[in-house]
């Protein structure tokens, strides 16, 4: 997969940005992280008078191997079983996308079942009956990753929107992205292994030592890539999601990371290209507890924080409208002279 | 004013509601304080069914008399300017209100000119143009105190809505929202006063001494009561929140409170009667410095942290569109059973 993208950096641009965010009818900075919102959003949008008409969320779904080994509280089934839910608008992110104004599709990755779902909120991109066992072995090979990346990636490119939101849905991912974030931030799963849908007591503890000994047989051989932990620890989920970034990226068009699951497809995303960070908005701090060390490392302060532990896009839709707001006022506000305003001596 | 309500507390309706929620297809506990927001909404509302479908907000507006001290960056005619502005549309909270489908109106409660507005979105309840001086002497007489009151209450009274949201318009409001504080809470204008609209440097340092200097003047003489605080260093536009927040919850509808001057008129309402804490949703921590330690001192969490300090309602704008998606999620999800989704072992 090809993953240039351009740098968002425009001094001239941000100037002009900032110029008029200034002369808009309120106290200079006063509207805080919306105004850095604004601009963040324009420089992806290399356009001054940059609006948000459209947004549009996916969840990417896909099952794990990895509940082979007994490490989930909940049954390999409800994947599927939610991808249905989610199509007929009964999920969680259903529900807030209507209610949000964000076209919302599901997209079916390596769901563990023979895909027979017809609807036009239905996306088949399947790559395999669910990703191989992480703890034996990779969890798929070279090529199953690079197709899962460039259907992300297609995706992207062919969904005309202004603001995209991603999440994801399969059970054992919480556990797929602690091990990439152990492998990829070399920290022991005891820090970055947490509840995921609900794991405590002996399963969380029984999780904690499966992924650790996951990460310490590939942490041998693996190449020290972002490509080669996705293969080897990731799901076909979180690759679509990656694919889907750098697609997004490569049209400036910012995309909304849900929370622990999809902020790992974001970090592989980055390892890939650092250029690709200026693109997203980390919607919220999951509860999931390495989530906050994770955005701390990199310095970043999520849009919300409302102990959150839901996936799916949940985050992404919530922060979706905030950032959509914040550029409604960016356009739709009078400007001092037009309203015949007095400014500050 | 009659300063009578409902507790909210009904175990019997708690349970009912933690049921519902809990059937929801989603891991228990997974939408975090969205779940919270639900009970509170529900539990005001005493009906486990209880939906926001009717949402409006008000903008009170008032002069003060402590501008004669120098204490504001802006001129006092910016009240009037952004009187207009918000009525016109143009203001940050029209917008927001706007595209977030809130019904949107402006109070004048002593804005300091003739009122001339025509305007379907403009409610004339002027009690005079302008508080007196709070530095030289009371702010306004106990009459004026109570005719702003009562024409808060009377709003919330005759408005049809599921969920109310605040703000304030008035330039010097800052000074007599930071005055309440420090007669309220007994702590020095050092800790209370912040920059509100951008004083800094040495405007910060006379507007301190400035609120020193008046609530030292009124402390020897005060009764101990809110009501009287209000009287002595509070503002119309405050005085009529006030009366809408015991108007509000007196129907028992919740309403969401903006940030720093909306929630010193929250405090007074509070002294006047603890039981009308939990009708409120304090939605965001300004970024007026000393808004953080009055949320913490009450252990009160609020909704979003967006640097922001506009005020008019914007914070508000923002958190009733999360609350309302909360309940949307409540009320539009599908629960395990009917959506053939597998719970946890």
């Amino acid at each position: 997969m090809e993953t240039k993208i351009d740098s968002i950096k425009n001094e001239v641009l941000e100037k002009e940005i900032l110029c008029k965010l200034n002369d808009l009818t309120k106290p200079q900075g006063s509207l805080g992280r919306l105004e850095e919102f604004v601009l963040q959003y324009c420089l992806c949008r290399s356009n001054a008078n940059a609006s948000i008409r459209k947004m549009n969320m996916f969840t990417f779904a896909g099952d794990h191997g990895i509940t082979n080994e007994g490490i989930a509280p909940y049954p390999k089934e409800v994947t599927q079983q939610m991808v249905l839910n989610m199509v007929a608008g009964g999920a969680a992110i259903s529900v807030l996308c209507k209610n949000a104004g964000i076209d919302y599709a599901v997209v079916d990755m390596g769901v563990d079942v023979e895909c027979t779902v017809q609807h036009n909120n239905f996306i088949n991109c399947k790559v395999a009956r669910g990703t191989a066992n992480f703890h034996k072995g990779p969890a798929m090979s070279l090529s199953q990753a690079e197709q899962a990346l460039e259907a992300g990636q297609k995706l992207a490119h062919e969904c005309e929107s202004d603001l995209f939101g991603i999440g994801e849905m399969g059970i054992g991912n919480s556990s797929s992205a602690s091990a990439l974030y152990s492998l990829l931030l070399d920290i022991d799963p005891e820090k970055t292994v947490g509840e995921g849908t609900g794991a405590t007591g002996d399963l969380l503890q029984h999780k904690i030592a499966i992924i650790r000994e996951a990460v310490l047989l590939h942490k041998k051989s693996w190449d020290g890539t972002g490509f080669d932990a996705l293969c080897r620890v990731g799901g076909f989920e979180i690759a679509g999601m990656i694919g889907f970034i750098f697609g997004a990226a490569q049209k400036r068009i910012p995309i909304v990371v849900d929370g622990f699951i999809s902020s790992a497809a974001a970090l592989v995303a980055m390892e890939m290209n650092p250029l690709v960070q200026k693109y997203l908005f980390f919607s919220h701090q999951s509860s999931e507890k390495f989530h906050r060390d994770f955005l701390d490392t990199l310095n970043i302060r999520p849009i919300l924080n409302l102990d959150m532990r839901l996936g799916e896009g949940t985050g992404s839709a919530l922060s979706m409208q905030i950032i959509a707001q914040a550029l409604n006022c960016y356009n739709q506000m009078a400007t001092f002279s037009s309203a015949h305003v007095s400014e500050a001596s």
